[in-house]
């Protein structure tokens, strides 16, 4: 619970922010007040949705895992999506971005991958789930386990008011009797099996997996620990936004790529290297090939909703949040088969304007 | 000239240093005075070095030419090195650096590449001139024009007191009567020349070189245009110093690659990727490796000295201005045939500290 005058300071205080979702009335953190993260959505009984905190990661199984962990663990897959946390109110199914918005796509979409009869069993339950698929109005890149639209995988739930995730043997149960669709479930592990785990996180790489969240049963120790791939696939998803991003995006998963070869000798080095310099210039190429036929850089996204007000909602939250670097065409939405089509562009403004001025013959001083 | 009343404001505001190498006092300038930019020096008597003017850099051959160069101009190699300005003062050479420091090593050595006799017929010539080769103190890669130790190659010629460079045609008589060792000219072209310049800049990319200097004969117009492979040689002679160099490096570089490729189609894309991942990897992978074997990752620079008291000059002036990063060997420097050998260790404190937390297993949060 956080009191309304709590609440009203800090509205004035710029640290939390009231907002409207259709007949939702609703706030969001966007620093920590009371004890919950930024994120947390507070409703109107004053109830708080906690907002989902970062998991560690580890960069080495062999130090990481001792070190991290001191019981058996889950190791669960972790899906290249976003993250939502979905409840209802009020009669009403809600999915929640990270940052605490009521996200008009996922909440329209949500419908089409659970059950709503689950939130009649159990009315506080919160789902804590990655959308992932090639049409997602948020990300660039894919997961190899969505081979077309969305999907959607549930990792963790919580109730809520009470603090902190169910454990694992009462989330399972409640997959199974609700029909939830879970991230995959790679196996329970102690800590000591660091070849076993070394194994598997070699097949998902295979796979194109993004890697493995590492849960005790508990849910209090926790650990992320991703594939070389993925650095490699996230990288060749961003690097037409290289002057966009924070400059970590990619010296982060550069550093984490070299570590993993590191760990991993069995894996071709040869053959990461090439495919990550291959990433590199195929973003690039791309972005230098959009500003000579287009005089900009950026990126078109795709996502389909169910309900034509769901895709205006989403359109003017875009507007709000995005401001001019979001293009968005006067025809959209746009019906297309059972569902309401949007297509829209998102401008990344150091790409466009560095390129255009090199291509344009500026002189550069660097 | 700048007053001495002048010089001491600067000081007094930070914005000049006054310093002591052997016999000479002098002053660099760490921001623009009196229209002199940063990293001009100021001798005994108030006559001014000025600062090596930065270069513009154009990154298209076919935009930039003809928007940058209204006449004729030359085509030098541009050697990838560091810039010194070497004059004579009071009876002693020395060379300065872009900073506007004297430089110990380039003033040593300077005599192994330039008659001193030079300055008896033309007391006031500046030289500008590269640096470059396996052994110096200060970059991680080197030159295919060097095979061993270092080299020396003018490419401008100033006269203290005068505004400006000497015009080409002066330049070069004076190279030759002195027998100045000069970068390498490739020809003088006009605007239009674009085929030829592309053929040219492609045989330099395939010999490992790092790009040209175009200068119109009066020098008024100027540019540099670099080589692809100059971009992945920077960055596999970085990449170990990944988060310690400002992000940019390595952008640019990544950047400038990508336009390079759009520009000369027939390059070869593919390996040309391969070798920037590849290079990437490889650099990362050495940090990973130093981090591993000695808990730390630096760099280790190695470079000669006539003189011993030149030698402990460096020395001194890397543990003013490197502090703790920096490692030298007590035994340094060591006589090694007719010069004295020093090496010593520049510690790069992110990779270190990232790198060691992660092979230590520790969480990480990003």
């Amino acid at each position: 619970m956080i009191e309304q005058a709590q609440l009203d300071e800090a509205i004035e205080l710029g640290r939390a922010q009231a907002l409207q979702y259709a007949a939702l009335a609703y706030y969001r953190l966007l620093e920590p007040i009371a004890g919950y993260p930024r994120g947390s959505v507070v409703l109107p009984d004053g109830s708080v949705l906690p907002g989902y905190p970062s998991i560690g990661r580890i960069q080495s199984l062999e130090a990481g895992l001792p070190r991290q962990f001191h019981r058996p663990f889950w190791a669960e897959e972790k899906i290249d999506g976003f993250n939502v946390r979905i409840l209802r109110w009020a009669g009403t199914i809600y999915a929640f971005s990270r940052g605490g918005y009521v996200c008009a796509f996922s909440t329209d979409r949500a419908p089409d991958f659970i059950e709503p009869a689950v939130f009649d069993a159990e009315p506080d339950l919160v789902l804590c789930a990655e959308i992932a698929g090639p049409d997602t109005p948020y990300l660039e890149g894919s997961t190899p386990r969505v081979e077309r639209d969305v999907a959607l995988f549930v990792f963790d739930l919580m109730r809520l008011g009470v603090p902190g995730f169910l454990n694992q043997t009462d989330k399972f149960a409640l997959f199974e009797r609700h029909g939830l669709p879970p991230a995959p479930i790679h196996g329970h592990f102690e800590p000591r099996d660091i070849d076993a785990l070394g194994k598997l996180i070699l097949r998902l790489d295979a796979e194109g997996a993004e890697g493995l969240v590492l849960k005790t049963d508990d849910g209090r120790e926790r650990a992320k620990y991703v594939t070389g791939g993925s650095c490699i696939a996230d990288i060749r998803a961003c690097a037409a936004q290289l002057l966009d991003l924070p400059p970590q995006y990619f010296t982060n998963r550069l550093t984490r790529l070299a570590i993993f070869l590191a760990e991993h000798p069995e894996m071709d080095r040869k053959a990461t290297g090439h495919a990550l310099g291959e990433a590199l210039l195929a973003g690039l190429g791309e972005a230098v090939d959009k500003s000579r036929a287009q005089g900009r850089v950026g990126h078109v996204y795709r996502c389909r909703f169910r309900e034509q007000a769901s895709a205006r909602r989403f359109i003017e939250h875009m507007r709000t949040t995005g401001g001019r670097h979001v293009r968005i065409g006067t025809d959209m939405p746009r019906r297309e088969g059972d569902y309401w089509l949007l297509e829209f562009e998102r401008v990344f403004d150091h790409m466009t304007g560095t390129l255009s001025s090199a291509l344009a013959g500026d002189h550069q001083y660097d």
